[in-house]
């Protein structure tokens, strides 16, 4: 997302919130009124939205100066200034419900990362999302991905071959399903497929596939897939991955492991604004 | 939300997910294909999202096929058909992820809502959202907690005059920021303070405010803050609301109860569309 | 109107105009001949619109230089620069003709707004805007109605319920609309009905509406309700509404006067950019 | 203007008025209630906004059914119903201000553009509209001159070549002025002069120019600049053109007259829609 | 491409041709006037880009009727009907340059290409295009080699790993930046690498490259790769690529051969529409 | 073209190519590393596209520093360093392939024109430009002409009457086509007629036409038309215009020589970006 397509996207969200005007804080507050404030956590969190957090702000009001106290992905405890802003009252008052929006889900997908990965740093396997994400900000919450440790698996339609079931039965099964993104899909991207049980995953592997998709099995059945494929193709285990669950999926030896709950499901991390008003003396 | 500027915000959503072509569909499934599908769910949930179901799959192919078996607001069974598909397979599995994921987060918000007001059905006290929505989709949300049973707060900063704590602090107090709101605000728009403890709720209704947000009271404060207003103004509880705790804050008798996690926590409900092939003899 | 916003339309507005180039001023004046200009009126006005005369020279040429000699809602007399301009002559020539279309409309705005605010400056009675604006200039428009020392009604449809004769018949009477504007409309709005004599005046007390609009009353039929409102609601007064009558409406004690006028009918202010060639020795 | 174009002007002046919603038709108004309505007059007019009045309410509602009774460019009297509609009493209700802010002022302008052409109707002259239009309406403004029986002058900078008195001085006199633009502008444009008195005409007929725009000439100049080009050239008269003095102009014999005031200061009409209510038995 | 993003693209098109109308037509044409028309070719070629074809006309004019009388990819000699329209003959003389500067060039495009498909029919080797498209088109032009029997590349940089010279000095070599690749892009694509000569070959092949891309091969050069390579990785020649020496590339086994000549410098195919006008009896 | 419509269509195209991100550069090469880079070409050129080149590499990356070495309209030499870079190894790569792409056709534009202009440089005559360019290039192609010494025709279809053979079969004829456009196209426009032969040509030039279009005439027939002509008006050559032909159509005296081969048909110039890396020591 170059920084034109973000822009786009962050004027949608500040016009959606502010319409034709903030009318508590233009009749409340003065308009030359300055102040300082800083966002910090109220619980202890992967960060994640500062690229968003500053240009919605900068968006408002080009004078406004906000500093980063911490960059992507570096874990921060509650009570610690994250944000500081300094400039208009009226812009912070008008800017930060939008910003808070954004950067409290950013550092959800961020957080529950994290803790994934951390679950399985001592394997080789790889914590990979998915395209079960929000609507308009996959681009930010793969991103959020990143910052919390894990791997980003194809962005959308375009760049990866994935046979699903579905595919499967309309193509006429597994060999054909290969054979045909074989010869019409773009040679640059490897193909895989998704298999529901070991005799499928027999028949993709002989078949040809360059990554296989193993959907829903049980660890036994993953280690027997390991065994079978002896390094041959890359592994990747999905369906119900949960943080209790995920040690003992790394632990059966497969590639990667990709879970949709990092973006569909993470909890917004609670944060919180607190300006700081100079004396009106 | 006008039907243009929905459509405007799922081509967005369509163009993000499918860049430019779903290389596996295209490669896989031939063009002529036809199927049927279904749409279920693989837990009780609340519908909403039948307007942006139809609208994602009208987009990419105006000959497909949408029936709802439902209509918003309706409770649902597991395993039940929510949506059935007619048309072209390759516009099922191209539109599918993008349609399900706004489906399934708008089910989640509508279905938390439900249980919420469900909760609270034998007071008269309403549930309310907040502005704590998913950047650039309030409108659908707005109307998932509307599916659900709850009631919309304000839209955004343009519809309603909320003086926060840093409005207070800004505006040099509570009476003068009340007195300010009535002269530069717009005549046609009430005036809602926030307040923080019992003193300050009797500066509010003093000065004339015509609804005051009781935030982060105790049940027995907000008893105490119906007793002194005497049904004068509309009183708001907010803050900390949860399933477990909304009776208990409904029984002191406030007029309404916000709860931001209605938007940005709910659960994405797990649905999944089943296609059917019909037999290529 | 966020400066995004307002960009946007102004480069619609000079593409308007410009479309693929100024063939007179490419063909007739040097790439690098500089100037100052002045932009001055021939009658007295109000202004509005510094802020749109500056974006459209500085989008069409950020090296321009633009002074304002004078702040919105100064009174100008004929023959004062308003406007200072230096830099490119032809970002001048070209940027004219669409400046001073919208800045003749918006002083023009001003200023009859400002001669009715004089006629009724002795009473308490404030000068409404409606929404008979032109449409897309609603925010500059309204703006200029401030500048001119009226106040603005609601924006548009979404921040202000004003339910009007055929609403009222749609709903089945006064007190059934507003017992349903109640029940639905968002609980931060105050209900604003319409009503054509007397008896619809009652009606509309009775049932609680928050302000009364009485639509083409005489001025005794003003004095009546004033008298029966007895401070109770908000009164506005509009139908009509022309610089000669509008002092009599004021003395009936009424709240508020609207008028559709102010913006729909407003006199374009007689302005002319006058260009100061140096010598070109 | 294509209807492409068109429409988007429209929805963007839709949502400027609808916001996030009509709180107060979606609050009384049933969704299913269904009715009539037509628009008339409250004044003798000139037809203009046809094609623009049923856009924004099948824009709006693809449903609703809009009659024409009558053309872009007939006389109407008042009374006398102009547009039929059935269809969504809520559509009508909401699309209503729109619709008529714009076509109020389109009327305006064919209405008064009518009355000066009637008053130089036996004369050969033509009258002319300038780029003094309402900023993003000019297409629609040009199309009432021409609905009123005028003549559009060139429609932007692009497409005509009028070189005014800050271009005669730029390039350094007439002869100048003329000559860069032979040599420089589109070969397919004529070269229109702008002069302000005899003189500067003599000059301007000698260095070729195709018309002259006789600027703030008196009746007595014109008659003489009508003399002295014999025919050779085209001759605009601009400036301070009113209806009282038209007919005065068009006897001096020249072929055009050019005024902005049919755009830039034509009165609305007034306008009404009325809506018919199915007896709810 | 959906269809709403051709759609965008073409309209801005059309925009461009079009500006404020056609003055040509709408002056010489009689609104009403109806008729048929047909596009024949004044040389053989392959046909692509009867969708632009059809849309073109009908954005401007839904009641125009088109017929294709070929499909795209058809081979058609000259002065045989491709294309037959009925309708409003104003909008077959507005639309038609603008549909003909579409298919002109992608008719060249598809006809090229199979040219050179022709030439290398007798191998199993595939002619790919390249990112070397005429900017906003490449979906267009890369459908038109398809239509022409080639293969696409890449679509853009998103979605294929391609390793150029210059990135692999900013790599620090071959095999680094292979490594860092393999650590960094999407498992799901694989990684082709630019080599200049026959060491860089070798080095590429054993750091584990998915497809080796020969830049500037002679043709000995390439079969000595082909050797070396022995089947194991996809091999790609490309560099100086035409008509007469394609063949030759093929013989040497190379699995493709990009051509950036398809689309950067193919010759307009000579079209033109002819009218037949209804006799006007 | 303002700058706004220019980066407008240059962000489509950064995004048609760039799609969610350059994924060899961002795993490739370190975010930090910075270097230089020269544009060379492999030919003699005419230099054009300048203004499109800087604004590529800004869009991406404002802090990129951009040298030109020569202006537009400028011959330069293979070899010959012509545009210089010095920033972000990341931007250069990124924007490289889409910079070169609008830069080689354009420079291919104005080589190609060049060419031609310098053919007929010791004859009056000038070279026009057509309609028959890329669409959506319009602007960027005209000004390539431009830069090649050539003379720009009409825009597009609403700043010049050209009335072709299906205008005139439409119209009834060469003289009523010419007497409604008198009557119908704006007064500012000359009035231009294509003819097929010199019947036509004489019924135009006694109509009253004001530029003539030989259409295919042979040079004997043009300086047959010259010389019936005498000077009256403008005439223009068109049809099969190539390199080897035109000195030949200058010679007959035609005012104008119009070819669409400028643009259609240009060769793009053989353009590299060389990368110089700084030691890394």
């Amino acid at each position: 997302m170059t920084l034109e397509q973000l822009d786009f996207l962050l004027w949608l969200a500040i016009q959606e919130d502010l319409g034709h005007g903030d009318v508590t804080t233009d009749s409340v507050v003065e308009q030359a009124r300055e102040g300082r404030a800083v966002v910090i956590g109220r619980e202890p969190f992967v960060l994640s939205g500062t690229k968003v957090f500053r240009r919605i702000f900068e968006l408002l009001d080009p004078a406004i100066q906000i500093e980063n106290f911490f960059r992507d992905g570096e874990k921060i405890q509650p009570g610690i200034p994250v944000f500081g802003l300094e400039g208009s009252l009226k812009t912070m008052l008008t800017g930060e419900r939008t910003a808070l929006n954004f950067v409290q889900r950013l550092c959800g997908v961020a957080t529950i990362t994290s803790k994934m990965v951390q679950e399985i740093s001592e394997y080789s396997c790889r914590l990979l999302d998915t395209r079960k994400t929000t609507p308009l900000w996959r681009k930010l919450e793969k991103e959020a991905v990143g910052h919390g440790g894990g791997t980003n698996h194809r962005f959308g339609l375009a760049d990866g071959v994935l046979i699903k079931d579905n595919h499967i039965v309309a193509a006429g099964g597994i060999e054909k399903a290969i054979e045909k993104a074989r010869q019409c899909a773009p040679h640059t991207l490897k193909i895989e497929v998704e298999v529901d049980d070991l005799d499928q995953f027999d028949i993709a592997l002989q078949a040809g596939a360059d990554i296989i998709l193993l959907d829903n099995f049980s660890p036994e059945m993953m280690k027997e897939a390991v065994k079978r494929n002896n390094g041959r193709v890359l592994l990747e285990a999905s369906g119900g991955v949960v943080l209790e669950k995920i040690k003992a999926i790394a632990e059966t030896g497969v590639d990667f492991i990709s879970c949709g709950a990092l973006t569909h499901s993470a909890k917004s991390i609670d944060l919180t604004m607190e300006i700081e008003f100079a004396s009106s003396s």
